[in-house]
């Protein structure tokens, strides 16, 4: 059989890789058709990679190469805009198959990506782009095809993860973490994409407009990144018996999709709360089948290039899948529900004026907005010794189940009432996710 | 599109729920393929199922149902042999697709089945057949196709998994925990097939089969079950950071692919560790990608049938993934390695004569063979209140890395010597796996 020819564009840590994996086995999966890459395309061509150059052909231009004479259109450039766009929409115009690993570029263009796709009747597929080696997109658009999803619930960004593991064992500050783990790779130089939540964000959109068959819409995401996490909260959370984890939740309600990203404390024991440093985790539910939960590497150039071998070893089959199982025209409009709906229970921790009355008069807003309190816990903040004592005191809550719009108001009345010394830092509780 | 006719073979519990799934979505996955169940065949028509059968053609005979107008034939009678096999190759010669959750049955006939899948170009999936609803046959089919593979392990039944579990937890015999999951149907009456470990084994054949791309061979499992395992076991386990679990674990080695079903030690806070109750889990390693871990419901009707009905939806969406991902004659002859060279830490309970220099004798006999230990515990058994004391201790002993054929050795010496009381209790230690 003819040779399924590959084009690489980005050869980073992922696409040595893939070029790597593909040496090792070509003819993968015992499919009987011979995988090449015939062809790359990298910002320098100079650079060592590890991998030889010798009988690839090189493009500067990765829509040239796009356009060039390859079956298969492999994007690992990144970024949702500019030449990664550019190249991946060439390729499908040009009747290509695409494999990508870019969230960015399916949160920002999916819909539009895949009706092209779907227009020229070629196949678009990327597992990669969602938790790294861990076959999530396949689980969900092959494995649990037609059977009814409540929840997509993960640890999506090992950078995130790494940090929170951290902090936890090492009882670090955030800042601490992030300057690590920027020196040891695993953080970018600019961190914003991965702490602030976007990354976890873009992939979460990904998943839930698969498994819940609604249009892609990353927009509609609610995210809190994990800036605001103190070794105090993993303190806190330890003796509640929590873990606190960035987590994209992605919740089937009457109302609509559900999607949020934040900071969220996880019972000890549960899979997703045993998921530490860079791994990463997906947890699907559903009435038939109860909880899947699904682990591995998240990121990691072998381990992503994994992903997109399985891509390029579904088409060497003759197998292609859909973009997104279904065609795109069966998909439900995003529906996005309410804001402030969300009822659940919620850690808070308040800094106080160490003042008389001060708790009675947080007691009193929050009984005020109907809330009850499961926990009260109230602590001097640990000071180094050369520093003078603060004038504040921490008091820890946990609420019994509220919504987001009543623990808002009681938090507002709160800080008008003075009561407060800084801002009040919540992060809700995964038992109602 | 034309309807896509299913016949089901078995109306248990899953083959109740799998029509009740089809029906609830009856266009899968978006595949703009109408699935209908036309034909049913059972033991006994006027069962209570909670289904209709109005409609349906109703077959006596699940050979006669094979050979009738339905596209797919879904087996779910269960046995290695009789009518399951019948009604499997009469569907396959007259060029059905067939779906199957029998694992029995693939162990005992799955190359000639695939063989013959292959020469009749029909599709032949068994996803329910490992691990209930967790998507493990496709995620080594298609996931980590052509991806490099050392090991495949797991907690391949929820039986014993519940058995262990309560064991721990209450401190129960296993005969008191078995008699309970009979009651609670989680158990057969005749229980041998899972807790003697053989349900493990034909699971374990089949996903090394696919992982490792060798012919498929039961037979050559090692296989040891559940009923050796003591109270006193696990609390020793629990004492040394472990817990034990009825793991299947398949290795590529040198020699061969090495599988064996047994009791192992595993240590706590690890995925499989924590895979508590009739959860059951899958540990998938390779160089690429590390560790894989896929947890979720190993049965249960409704959780099963979602398995079905992932195969039904491939085949509605027009996929027809081969049976064992590559063609049966792209696949290596099963090499098993030599018995007894498998190298790791043991944990070995000695019921000791009390009488001095029994000790002494044991520990020169280990020597003897170059085994060195690890941790040493002596310790009186508990005893009811109302029994007079015995006339013997335990003693626990954990080895450093050995092999089985060194202990095996050790312990035959042991035993000459008059030293034991009774046979002593091997568990392998998971951290060599």
């Amino acid at each position: 059989m003819e040779t399924l020819k590959i084009g690489i564009a980005g050869l980073g840590t992922v696409g040595a890789s893939t070029v790597r994996l593909v040496e090792a086995e070509p003819t993968h999966g015992g499919s009987g058709r011979h995988i090449e890459v015939v062809a790359v395309s990298a910002r320098d061509r100079t650079r060592d990679r590890g991998i030889s150059l010798d009988g690839r052909a090189w493009f500067d231009d990765p829509v040239a190469l796009a356009r060039s004479d390859v079956d298969v259109f492999v994007e690992l450039i990144g970024g949702a805009e500019g030449p990664a766009l550019a190249a991946v929409e060439a390729a499908l115009r040009s009747g290509k198959a695409v494999v990508t690993a870019n969230k960015a570029l399916l949160a920002a263009h999916g819909m539009r990506l895949v009706a092209l796709a779907e227009e020229k009747g070629v196949p678009l597929l990327y597992e990669a782009a969602v938790a790294g080696g861990i076959p999530a997109i396949r689980t969900v658009r092959d494995g649990l095809a037609g059977i009814p999803i409540t929840s997509v619930l993960g640890i999506l960004n090992g950078t995130c993860n790494y940090i929170l593991t951290r902090m936890e064992q090492e009882g670090l500050s955030f800042e601490a973490c992030l300057a690590d783990a920027q020196r040891l790779g695993y953080a970018e130089a600019d961190p914003t994409f991965d702490v602030d939540g976007f990354d976890t964000a873009h992939k979460l959109a990904i998943l839930s407009s698969i498994a819940f068959t609604t249009e892609l819409d990353a927009g509609a995401v609610a995210v809190e990144g994990i800036r605001g996490v103190e070794p105090a909260d993993l303190a806190a959370a330890a003796e509640l018996g929590f873990r606190i984890k960035l987590l994209g939740i992605a919740t089937m309600t009457e109302e609509g999709v559900d999607q949020r990203v934040h900071p969220t404390m996880v019972p000890r024991g549960t899979a997703l709360a045993e998921t530490m440093g860079v791994t990463n985790a997906v947890s699907i539910r559903g009435p038939a089948f109860g909880e899947l939960v699904l682990s591995g590497p998240g990121a990691g150039g072998d381990a992503t290039a994994s992903a997109v071998v399985s891509d390029l070893t579904d088409l060497a089959r003759g197998l292609a899948p859909r973009p997104l199982g279904r065609p795109a025209s069966s998909l439900l409009p995003f529906r996005k529900p309410q804001a402030g709906g969300h009822r659940g229970a919620f850690y808070v921790r308040l800094p106080i004026a160490d003042r008389a009355g001060a708790f009675a008069a947080l007691a009193a807003r929050m009984a005020a907005e109907g809330i009850s309190l499961e926990q009260i816990v109230q602590k001097t903040p640990h000071r180094p010794e050369h520093l003078p004592p603060l004038d504040e005191q921490t008091v820890v809550l946990v609420t019994y189940p509220t919504t987001e719009a009543a623990l808002a108001r009681a938090l507002k009345a709160i800080h008008d009432d003075g009561v407060i010394v800084r801002a009040p830092h919540v992060i809700r509780i995964a038992e109602t996710l």
